[in-house]
């Protein structure tokens, strides 16, 4: 299968050989895909810019479809680096209480009720949404994660899995048998350590968990110094805070991050910073949990890799990469008091390229020959889009999801102008899901 | 012409007379409009149940289009109560700037070479923006009035224009000789009395504007207490915050209100409600902007009228509501470490009540018999609005522009399922707005 996108203005984020620097500039030309590859981005060759009639076409291989992008945008997809699909159910169920109760009151006596099944379901609803926002990747957190991968192969999409192990759910066996199978399972999965966060996991299973990440040299990803009570709790338990305690137990000594990270100290930062972590900060579940806001211009300042995640539909309740793109900054402005800070091309790269870098997922980092054919096209001939003044500070300031007008992952076309490939049954997942919330609510 | 919207969930919002209380029911059922009215809501009549062709139609009158609304969402339109319509040309222009700086250093420089047909064309570009996010009615503030008129009634869109008085701009005779000719102009429009801010505005122009709301026994409304420097040079020029300022000279004798209003006093918000006057808040530019977060929370706890704004693109930089709607809640929890403030039901009403009571617009703040058909339908058939188990919490929460399938205003459909009315010719609007910020940047 190949496919021809021509006549588009294209952001490549390819990495710079000379410099390593990203190329952040917009080029006129085209984009060809070979089944889930990208195998050509440049300028229109000479033997295409004739008439279709023009034999000089005959020297290149054919195209299955040709797809005049009529001078859009095309961008690598959005990774969504922090959320819980399966979530859907709840959305609209549980809000406007602060996290720990939200979670202990609302969240878990609602999850305990959830049937395998219902995971495949709601995840497909959430793959709809992801790909209505152009986002192509997701880290996803959740239980029955046999139910979360049949979802994603059935829906051909792309993501990575990491364990919600705590005390009350799963086992550090279970884990590694896990992190065997899943990594093997299709090319479209992958699979991280992780545990739920500290305020739920015990001091002797997060040295297990330690020590499986040692033995597999394997990076781990948790919840952290998400709300300023948690951090409180740990520093009263250990008399250390969660970032330091993961790291003195060696679960990070092979990388990782952790998701949130509002309520960071600066040793917290500094171990970020030495052991190449991760950060994936998640604005609007922040807000709307009122957590606080994260100190995303530090975070930036001391270089470490910064994603964004939407988190889950349930303390969200948009899976909406715009909405988190404008926060991310918009929320940064208020907490520095400082218009200037974390500019707009910033954080095009932390959807774009940061996600990619903390999923492990390099091969979807950039639209470069040899890359995974994840991209996305986004409608500038909208009002939000115009004038045409500064296209990378339209896409983040003034875009919104209603500019997605294509989604591919993997060389597939999955959502084009508001309609879903083959493989989704849009009515039967939405009918599923109502089934789901009607029940648990019962 | 007689439209008839047939198999829809409505929202009315309309005033109960035993209460005085708003109905925020969801009802089943329709809504029909007549001209520029509605003349019916509520269940399917018996004549209308059966089939298309049943004789008990003939005996009410015939409907020019019927509308299977599918089940979605009907909602009053919402009103945009604070925003510079035109200010689109300098979208993605002057960003990353705190207010001072930006207005002084990079928006008036350009505004100075804006010429009034161009305010037409930039103001055209905001109304399709506006469509496309559900909003079908705008407080403008900006320059070239009759520009700006003449692009509302060829969009046959409904505007409130406020005076921009400053020290350099107008004077308060053209003002009064304005007022009188926009309150009688056209249906579609009307005229408040309006200035600046403190901050561009003499201490002796305060006086005149005093005089003429006096004489006119009109409302007043201005950019007031948007900045933490701004209050603080008004203190020490006048020993007065602006609200008392204004207040002590006369100008809210008769009503009236402001923009953004983040740093009030108590005395201020005193102000505010003992004069019955209304606040809108500007969330996303109020971030953009690094001004702060308004004290929302606190300004419904005094029952001031609270609206929302987009303010205008140049410091947004969208027009959209439901980014609004989001921030204002969100924003909201953060500030007052409080997730369960501001609950959705509140916001919504800001966006389709509140703003006509600011705008002195109650014909179009509910959808009643004898109401403007200023409504909007929202499709509830996307993943972010699935499952259906709180409709008002998906519209705040999770809602997007994406979402909005139709917008009428004054009774003629002007945006309907991603196209616009044959009054806008999109492309010729854009060709022109991207010769305006080319002329004038260069």
């Amino acid at each position: 299968m190949r496919i021809r996108f021509y006549n588009a203005r294209i952001i490549t984020f390819a990495e710079q050989q000379t410099t390593g620097e990203l190329d952040r500039n917009i080029i006129d030309g085209e984009l060809w895909t070979e089944d889930n590859k990208i195998i050509y981005v440049g300028k229109t060759p000479a033997e295409l810019s004739g008439s279709a009639q023009d034999p000089a076409r005959a020297t290149l291989p054919p195209f299955n479809r040709e797809i005049d992008v009529q001078g859009n945008l095309i961008l690598p997809g959005f990774k969504d680096a922090h959320t819980h699909s399966a979530m859907t159910f709840l959305r609209s169920y549980a809000d406007d209480l602060p996290l720990l109760d939200w979670l202990h009151q609302q969240v878990f006596p609602l999850e305990a009720k959830l049937q395998p099944q219902d995971v495949y379901w709601c995840s497909r609803l959430a793959v709809l949404e992801y790909l209505s926002s152009g986002i192509t990747t997701i880290f996803d957190m959740y239980f029955y994660p046999e139910n979360f991968v049949q979802a994603m192969i059935d829906s051909n999409y792309r993501a990575v899995l990491v364990s919600a192990l705590n005390n009350f759910y799963s086992s550090v066996a279970n884990m590694e048998e896990e992190y065997h199978r899943y990594n093997n399972a299709n090319p479209l999965i992958s699979y991280f350590l992780g545990f739920h966060a500290e305020y739920t996991t015990s001091l002797d299973l997060l040295r297990q968990i330690a020590a499986l990440a040692n033995k597999l040299q394997a990076p781990v990803y948790m919840h952290s110094s998400e709300s300023a009570q948690e951090v409180k709790d740990c520093l009263s338990r250990y008399e250390l805070t969660p970032t330091v305690l993961f790291d003195r137990l060696g679960i990070y000594n092979y990388g990782g991050g952790a998701y949130h990270c509002i309520h960071m100290s600066d040793e917290d930062l500094r171990i970020f910073k030495e052991r190449k972590l991760s950060i994936v900060t998640n604005p609007a579940s922040n807000c709307k949990l009122a957590s606080g806001i994260a100190p995303v211009c530090k975070i930036l300042e001391q270089g470490i890799n910064l994603a964004i995640g939407t988190d889950g539909p349930a303390s969200n309740n948009a899976l909406d990469m715009f909405r988190e793109m404008f926060l991310v900054t918009a929320l940064a402005k208020i907490r520095e008091k400082d218009a200037a800070c974390v500019p707009a091309q910033q954080v095009l790269q932390m959807a774009c390229v940061n996600g990619a870098e903390a999923l492990n997922l390099k091969a979807a980092n950039s639209l470069q020959v040899g890359k995974l054919a994840d991209l996305i096209i986004l409608d500038l001939q909208q009002p939000n889009m115009q004038p045409l003044n500064n296209i990378v500070k339209n896409v983040v300031y003034s875009g919104s999801k209603s500019n997605v007008l294509l989604t591919m992952v993997d060389g597939k076309i999955l959502y084009e102008k508001g309609q879903y490939a083959a493989n989704f049954d849009v009515e039967r997942i939405y009918y599923e899901v109502n089934k789901v919330i009607k029940r648990v609510k019962s």
